[in-house]
C-alpha cells in the first residue's frame, strides 16, 4: 500500500535531542537516536535480550542503553556490551538507513541495499539564509493517500479553511494537472482578487498593503513517496503574478511530508518555507501558529472520511478534474509499488 | 435483530437546528437536516465525491453543502451542484424516509417503498395544550431489547432507583401482562402506600399533600419496534386510583423511544408527558432533571449486563412473571423480523 | 497459560468492606464479598435472573442482593429468595473456593474439588507483631510471567529504578539460581557498598547511619502459581551481612502476588513486610509511598514489552544467567500446567 523502498521523514532533530525516539514508519517500529559522532541511527525498537523497546532507554555517549537491563546497543544493530555478559553471540537487530538532511531525519524502511541518500528529496530553501522555515507535526488516523488527495486538491480550502485561506475564487479557477516522470503538478492561478485573511497577514508581514487586488497562485508538486510541496503566494495585481519581483509579493512553499505509520495512520510533518523577511522570528512564529490552526482543521475531516471509506470499501469515488492531482499521484505510487513487488 | 421496516425516533428538532446531524440508526449512518421548505430529510452520510461525511457540512438555503469540497446535495440524494462541475452523472446516494411529527424526527431505515407515515406511533398528548413534555437523550452500549426488558419490568425501580421512585411495595404487587396484537401491556397497582420522593415532589407540584396514603399505578405499553409508554401516577387514596379526578392525582406518561444504533448500542430518548400544570415551565424543568438523574442510574447496569451476556452467549436467562412484558415484547419483535425476512 | 488449580490473591479485605467486589481472576469474572458470618465468598459475577453483574448489588446481612431486581444470592451459589418469586428451581451459579488468610483474600479459580486451603502460601510474618506490612495494588496490561521475570531478575533495578534502589554494584554481582521442588531461588550479595537512597532511608528509619559501607542482599523466592517473596536488606559492613544482628541492619521482605486477570493483564499486589520498628506507622506509610513510586516505574516497561512481544511472537528471547530465575520459574509453571491438562 505504501512503497517501503523510499526515504521518508521520520522526525525532526529536536525530537531526538539527547534521548531516543520510538516511531513507527510504514509498520516498522523504530528507535531513532544519535550515535557516537552525532550521526543519526534507526534500529528495530526491540532489545534482543527480553524484547523491551529500546526507545524507553537512554543515550550514553552515542550508545543506546536499554532501560530495562542495561544492554548497550550499537548503531549497527549489534550489542556492544551488557553488564556481566559476553555479548558476542547476541543476535543483531535490524538497522534502517537513516540520514539527517535539510533539517529533517530521513529513514528508509525497506531494503537497505537499495537505499541511496542521493535520492532524498532536495529542499533548495533549507540551507539558504534567504529563506525561513517553521513547521509542526500531527498524528492523524487516515490512509496517507487521503492526505495526498487533500493537498493536491486545494478547492477544499474554501470549505475546510473558510476563515483563513479559503475563498470562493479558488472554486472558480479550474486547476491544471500534469505529470512529469514521477512528479505530479497541479496549478491554479487567480487574478485581481482580494487576499483572504492569512495572506493579508503575510502581505503586511512583508510591508505591503493588504487591501489591494492581488494575483494568487497555488502550485502543488507531488513527489513520491508522499511529499507535497506547494508554491503559494500573492502579488500586487499588475506586477506579473507568480513572476512578480520580491518586493511586490508574499510567497512561500507549503511543505508537507506525509509519513505512513500504518495503513490507516500517518505522521504529518507540515510547515512553511518563506522567501521574505527570513530574519523575522516573530513572523515565523506567527505564520507557524496560523498554519498549525489551519492544518488542524483537516484532521476531523480526514479521519471521518477514512472511517466512511472503511465502512464502504466497495464504493467508487468520483475522479473529477479537481481530483486529477491525487489520481495521478496514486498512479505513480501504484507504479512504484508494482516495481517493488516485482523486484522481490 | 431489529426490524428495519419501522419508524424510529432519530433525533429531536433542536438537534438539527441550522446544521446537519450525523446519526446511525439500525446500522445506517445517516445525515439528517432540514430541506428548502423546512421539511426534514435523511440521507446516507456519505458524499458521492470523496466519501466525506455530509454531516460535517453546512445547511445553506435547504441545501446540504459538503464541508470538504462544496458539493451541494439535494433531499432526494441527487447532487444539485458543485463548483466548476457538471453533476448530472454523479451517482445518487440513498435517502431514508423521514417525517417530523409529535415533536420528534422519525426515520425509516428499511425498504423505503414500505414506509407509511400513517404508521408512526401516535402521541395523543403531543399537540394537546393540557399536557407538557420534557425529555432528554442518552447513548447506551446495550442491545435495545435489554432496555425494553428494563422498562417492561419496573421491579427494578426498588433496587436501581431506591432513592427516587423505588419502594418495597412495587416488589409486593405482582404485575399482570397481556398482549393485544402487536402491543404488550404490563400493569401494576399499589394501594394505600406512601409515595416515594419523586412522586411526593409531583404531588406538591400539583398542589396536593405529599404525606397522605396514595394509590399508585404503572401501566407499561410496548409497541413495536421499540416504544414503551408508561402511564404512571399516584392518587390520594380513596378517590378511585387510576380513575381518580384530575385534582386528586398526579399522573404522567413516561415516554421511551429506544432507537438501535448497532446490535449493541442505542439512542435512548426518554421523557415525561404530564397532564397537570402544563404551563408550569419550572415544574417541567424540575421533573426533567429528576427523571434524567433517575434514568442515568440504569446506564451502568445495562452496559454491564450487556457485557456479561456477550461473555456468556450460551446462558438461558430466567423468564419469571415479572419478565413477561419483556418476553412477550420480544415475541412480537421476532414475529416482525420473521415477516421482514420472509418478504425479502 | 496459567494454572487454574491454584490459590491466587484476589483482593485485600478493605476492598470488600461492606460491599461486593467484581474482579476477574484467570479469566473467571467473580463477585467477592462477606457472607453471613463474615466469611469470604466468591461466586460467578452473573445473576441467574437476567445476567446482571452481582457485584453491582449490595451486601445485606451477609446476603448478596442483586442491584437490578433484588434476587438474594447465597454463598453456595443458590438463590435464597427473590421478591414475589419461588426460587427453588433457579439454576445455581458457580462458586469458587475462597479463604481469608494472612491479610489477603485468596481464591481458587479452577476445579473446586482440588482446593485445599492448607496449600495457601504461608506468610510467617503476617500475624507476627514483630513485623509490619504495607502494600498496594496495580493493574498492568502484561502477561503475568513478564512480572515474574521482572522480579526474579533484579538487575533491572539499576536501569528502571536508578534513583531509588538501583546501583551499579547490582550489575556487577552475578546472581545464583537454584530450584528446590517447585520453588526457585535467585540470590545476589554485594559487599562494602554505599546504600542507595531507598535503603539510606530505611537505615535512618532503623536508627542506623546511612553513609557507612554496607553489605546488601536480594534473595528472590518464586513459588507457584505466581508469588515472589524477596528478602532484601542492608547491614553495616563487617557484621555478618544477611546474618547480622537486628540492630545492625535494615531488612524486609518484598511481597509480590501476581494474579492473572487475562492472558495479557494482571492484578499486581505489591508490598513490603518489615522486621524493624513495626510499631512506627509513619515509617510504614513512608516505605509504602516510596515502594509504590518505585513499582510504578515498572508499569510502562512491562506494558510496552508486552506489546513488542505480541507484535513479534516468533522471536526467541535471550536466556542469560540473570534470566535463570524467570526461566526456571516458567519451567515449574509448564510442569504444573501439563499436570493440570493431563488430569482433565
Amino acid at each position: 500500500m505504501f512503497p517501503k523502498n523510499a526515504w521518508y521523514v521520520a522526525c525532526t532533530p529536536d525530537e531526538i535531542d539527547g534521548k531516543p525516539l520510538g516511531r513507527k514508519v510504514c509498520n516498522e517500529a523504530m528507535v531513532i537516536y544519535r550515535g557516537p559522532e552525532g550521526q543519526v541511527a534507526a534500529l528495530e525498537d526491540f532489545c534482543p535480550h527480553r524484547g523491551a523497546p529500546l526507545s524507553l532507554g537512554r543515550c550514553v555517549n552515542g550508545k543506546l542503553v536499554c532501560g530495562y537491563h542495561g544492554l548497550e546497543m550499537g548503531c549497527d544493530g549489534k550489542t556492544v556490551a551488557m553488564p556481566g555478559q559476553r555479548v558476542r553471540g547476541f543476535p543483531a537487530i535490524r538497522t534502517y538507513p537513516a540520514v539527517e538532511r535539510h533539517g529533517f531525519i530521513w529513514v528508509w524502511p525497506g531494503d537497505a541495499a537499495k537505499a541511496d541518500p542521493a535520492q532524498i528529496h532536495h529542499l533548495h530553501w533549507a540551507e539558504n539564509p534567504e529563506w525561513a522555515y517553521g513547521g509542526g507535526l500531527y498524528h492523524i488516523h487516515c490512509d496517507y493517500r487521503l492526505m495526498i488527495d487533500n493537498l493536491m486538491d486545494l478547492t477544499h480550502e474554501t470549505y475546510v479553511h473558510a476563515n483563513s485561506i479559503g475563498q470562493k475564487e479558488i472554486d472558480e479557477a479550474a486547476p491544471t494537472t500534469k505529470s512529469e516522470g514521477d512528479e505530479v503538478v497541479t496549478s491554479r492561478f487567480m487574478q485581481g482578487i482580494i487576499a483572504p485573511p492569512f495572506w493579508q497577514m503575510a502581505l503586511r508581514g512583508n510591508g505591503l498593503p493588504d487591501d489591494q487586488p492581488v494575483d494568487r497562485w497555488q502550485i502543488c508538486r507531488f513527489s513520491p513517496p508522499s511529499h507535497v510541496m506547494i508554491e503559494v503566494g500573492v502579488a500586487l495585481a499588475g506586477h506579473g503574478g507568480y513572476e512578480a519581483p520580491a518586493d511586490k509579493k508574499a510567497s512561500s512553499i507549503v511543505v508537507d511530508f506525509i509519513t505512513p505509520e500504518t495503513e490507516t495512520s500517518i505522521w504529518y510533518f507540515w510547515g512553511m518555507a518563506r522567501h521574505f523577511k527570513p530574519e523575522d522570528a516573530a513572523l515565523t512564529a506567527s505564520i507557524r501558529e496560523g498554519q498549525g490552526k489551519i492544518f488542524s482543521e483537516d484532521l476531523e475531516m480526514l479521519e471521518r472520511q477514512q472511517k466512511n471509506l472503511l465502512a464502504h470499501p466497495e464504493r467508487n469515488l468520483l475522479k473529477l478534474n479537481i481530483d486529477a492531482g491525487g489520481v495521478q499521484s496514486r498512479r505513480v505510487l501504484e507504479r512504484l509499488l508494482a516495481a517493488e513487488q516485482a523486484a522481490e
